[in-house]
């Protein structure tokens, strides 16, 4: 059956879905919801070998003909360069305000696809089919889409809703275990910003949904609504959404310390090293008990994720630098650090001054610890 | 006295603010909005020679320090390559969410500092500065950003509105006269569109607004007026909008057919022969009296504008180059041609299927007509 998530902005709506065998019915669904349009597809190197054919055969099959553009895959496709590509992409195959540029891909391609697509003729509708965990549960949904700069990661972008989210379990398989556990960091993320008992439950289906049970399904789907509920409080991040940022400013500056070297780690790991940190230091800062630190440590361990800063192989930094990272990051307003800290499981807070020296001081006991 | 024209957009409302001396009061305008914020400026070379010093230190004056940084003067400078130069600026600057990026120039600089704020940390504020008629009357006003694509010119951007704009009539004085006469085809344009008095208004005053005298702010003024109340209705472009591309039609196939050779035809020179062309256009498809066309053309002929195809020095296209260049246009619908087309001076409206062989006939004829 299959899982529908509806996001129900005002006059943006859109749905997500969710099931097995989505890509053969891709053109059906987009017929159905844009009508006879025209439908460019963008995609990255890894993921045209696995799936690009089973998607223009799905599109073909509601009398779709799709061009599509294959991209080098990796970050640095979230540049510049790839963004006019895909722009010059979209304007040569004389795509019109009402026709559809298809992100088939995970976080890079869907966000930088997602940006071409808010500023060609500014602005033309734009379908998101999301091929990893991480990309169907976090960044397909809620319309932030971007590219990196010098100066930092996403720092370039727009506000463009998708029309359309297809998650096609079935395209799971063929992600590495380190890349479906990486996205899962983004599924337990949800459990620990507001929902106790989402939380529970993933403790008592984690192997369920890494086997590929029917809790997959439904682990991706409740991991969209979460989002889906956040977003629609605050689609503009003027307040709320920066709950979706728990884990995230440990885990940019750890990304940011380790050069990106995925080999390292991977944004996944970081976030599930985030979050953990993020648990002690609110224990720490007297604000949640170390209980809870302890079993969201367990949780992350038993998936097989990083929770200790010491986890990452190779050299570490020293608290001095993640220090400056963490300042770079674009979450500092007016110069004070903004924390997502909490309360315990599923009651985390925005925290928008808490003291450098603090944070400093705890990543100094942090890094020390053996 | 300023006049004040506000543009009341739901959470986004800004003014437009006319008058003589304004870059020196900007420092205080912008703080009295946007509090003590960080603020950098950018213009091109021509601009910045009159009139980023007076900018500057208007803004010193209210406690504003903004870094400036100076383009190349010229339609080249809205591409990729700048936008990337305007954001990386920008967040060089260290600019945050709430600080200003303000854009010091005519309708190139306005589009390309607009789309560069609507993207650098996926949105920040700008003031608009327009120094050129066409920019105080047009380009600043409504929220279009954008810059060209190899195939075809704004057809990349965003809807971005600008938080103030600043319209310092006393830079207009830095103008050549064909530049003014340029911007004027523009404010004639409001008339013809829905404002038969303002047309008649602009009859009887045209020389003193042309001579610098008190009609000059009003005109200016009545002008952002006209323009705000399309936005209002139609911010998007889905719709009403389009009306504001009366003589555009025309004039951007004739822009193109002329390679933007701007020694030849300036935008404002080609609006002003579109407008022309479809007062003609639609007194021969039957919808509006031949006396109207002739009045329109009167007016703007006495303003020292271009009418008629010939007026363009050089060898001139034929009329299925005119027409291709026409086909080519954002404006085309499911391969239908979308014209502005008029009942009348102040009655325009828009028909979207009007047949190419109706309209390539028309461009025939006035190309024979001596």
């Amino acid at each position: 059956m299959t899982e529908r998530v509806h996001v129900p902005l005002e006059g943006r709506e859109y749905d997500i879905l969710i099931d097995n065998g989505l890509l053969a019915r891709a053109g059906e669904e987009i017929a159905s919801r844009l009508g006879q349009v025209r439908a460019a597809v963008v995609t990255d190197e890894n993921v045209a070998t696995h799936h690009l054919p089973a998607l223009l055969d799905g599109l073909r099959a509601a009398g779709i003909e799709a061009a599509s553009l294959t991209l080098p895959a990796g970050e640095k496709t979230k540049s510049f360069t790839y963004l006019q590509e895909v722009v010059d992409f979209a304007l040569a195959q004389r795509l019109e305000r009402r026709d559809a540029l298809i992100a088939l891909g995970g976080g890079v391609i869907g966000d930088l696809v997602g940006f071409a697509a808010g500023i060609a003729r500014r602005g033309m509708p734009f379908i998101q089919v999301p091929t990893s965990l991480l990309a169907q549960v976090d960044s397909s949904v809620g319309g932030k889409t971007g590219i990196n700069s010098a100066f930092g990661k996403n720092l370039v972008g727009v506000f463009h809703q998708p029309r359309l989210v297809l998650a096609d379990t079935g395209v799971l398989d063929t992600l590495s275990p380190r890349e479906f556990r990486a996205g899962y960091a983004e599924v337990v993320k949800y459990g620990l910003i507001d929902r106790p008992d989402f939380f529970r439950w993933l403790e008592e289906n984690r192997e369920d949904i890494f086997a590929g049970g029917s809790a997959r399904a439904e682990a991706i789907a409740q991991s969209c609504r979460a989002k889906a509920e956040v977003v629609l409080r605050d689609e503009f991040e003027r307040g709320d959404r920066a709950l979706l940022n728990l884990g995230h400013t440990f885990g940019h500056a750890l990304e940011g310390a380790t050069a990106y070297d995925s080999t390292r780690l991977v944004h996944g790991e970081g976030v599930a090293i985030g979050m953990a940190l993020a648990h002690r230091f609110s224990a720490r800062l007297n604000q949640a008990s170390p209980d809870d630190a302890v079993r969201v440590e367990a949780h992350l361990k038993a998936a097989g994720l990083p929770t200790r800063i010491q986890d990452i192989p190779g050299p570490l930094p020293d608290a001095e630098t993640l220090m400056n990272f963490m300042l770079q990051d674009k979450k500092v307003e007016g110069g004070k650090l903004t924390f997502i800290l909490t309360h315990g499981i599923g009651q985390s807070f925005i925290a928008r001054d808490v003291p450098a020296s603090e944070a400093q001081g705890f990543l100094r006991d942090m890094l020390e610890a053996r």
